[in-house]
């Protein structure tokens, strides 16, 4: 791997983790060659060298040495780059709210969603309802904040706004509104979209769908 | 809470995320008033007021504030008390590295461990395998370091040593030899034990498997 110089991110077009990579990396003006992995087919043996314990991307390559798990490498790139765009905020209980809340996205957002277009019935049922209140959790913390962390754009947004093209995904899976249900979330998901780190990193969420729509046909999942 | 001066730690006697936050405030020698919650009859209203969204120990209240999440809290204390035995390395690689497998053993090993005393059958049998694989795997990270970052003790030993109390349950519950298995770890695990804050955070661990009989006990697992 010693090879691999500079900035390095093995990535899959649609994830939400590799996402967060490229909009911090685009925030910080870091230059990065960027690596799509074919994870139907065939992972790259550069990826199952370089995260053998989980074997997933995004994978951030810096000068060779490998860096996983995508808001830790969120947080390596805002200490690495450290003399612009801060992520997370300087204040040490500013920093453990930022954590709290990216850790809350991270554990429950995407399995959640999961469960929103790969189950059937009532266990379909549970998780809309789970997804909704997880939403209003949000929606809450929020408030009436520009951004999560008050007026600049830092690490829950990251974690969070990739999600934002999901959402179309969620709403027909699982036929609810998420404007409905949390309009301020989606006015913010607006406000993120005006950066151009966020837009740029970002795809159509009709392209996420026919994504998805790809995946319940692999699962055979009507 | 404004009422909750200084620094106050929500926990259980038995967490191995409370005794986390234990030797990190062992650590850095910070004076705290320790507050054990009744989780198995009620919670209190000071807990759940301070962590409404997940409801569970540990909690540090800092002058009123909660900050929840073990891994979080070892961090916020890393940060506050900053200027005396650093948790955290310097270097941002070091401090990714820290990061991936503390994230690790907070993913695995305890959510694997109540599998093996919880489960029975080809469940029990595929979480033995799994948790000897995690032991494996913890035990080539460590390699002949002293500590997992090396000759100092920090994040990743404060994340698993609470753990080594439970590895005498996880044993006789699942009939297998963490010392075959993981030497390495064992003699790692013993290392740790001679710093007094570790020694003084964790328990007896015929008494942590008395509280796991309790717990099959009160779910009717035999």
């Amino acid at each position: 791997m010693a090879t691999e110089n500079g900035v390095v991110l093995l990535d899959r077009w649609v994830s939400p983790f590799g996402q967060r990579c490229r909009i911090a990396l685009a925030e910080k003006g870091v230059e990065y060659e960027y690596r799509e992995e074919n994870l139907v087919d065939k992972k790259s043996p550069l990826l199952l060298k370089s995260n053998p314990v989980h074997k997933k991307i995004p994978v951030l390559l810096h000068d060779g040495k490998p860096v996983c798990e995508s808001l830790i490498i969120v947080q390596y790139i805002d200490e690495v780059w450290a003399d612009k765009a801060p992520i997370l905020p300087k204040d040490p209980y500013a920093r453990a709210q930022a954590r709290f809340w990216a850790d809350f996205i991270d554990k429950k957002i995407y399995e959640c969603g999961t469960r929103l277009w790969k189950l059937k019935g009532e266990a379909h049922e549970e998780a809309k309802k789970e997804f909704i209140e997880i939403l209003k959790l949000l929606e809450g913390e929020l408030g009436d904040k520009k951004f999560f962390g008050g007026d600049e754009f830092g690490f829950v947004d990251i974690t969070l706004v990739p999600f934002t093209a999901w959402f179309y995904t969620y709403e027909t899976c699982a036929n609810f509104s998420v404007e409905k249900e949390a309009p301020k979330l989606v006015a913010w998901g607006k406000r993120c979209m005006e950066r151009e780190s966020v837009a740029r990193s970002l795809h159509d969420p009709a392209k996420v769908y026919e994504f998805v729509c790809m995946l319940k046909k692999k699962f055979g999942i009507e």
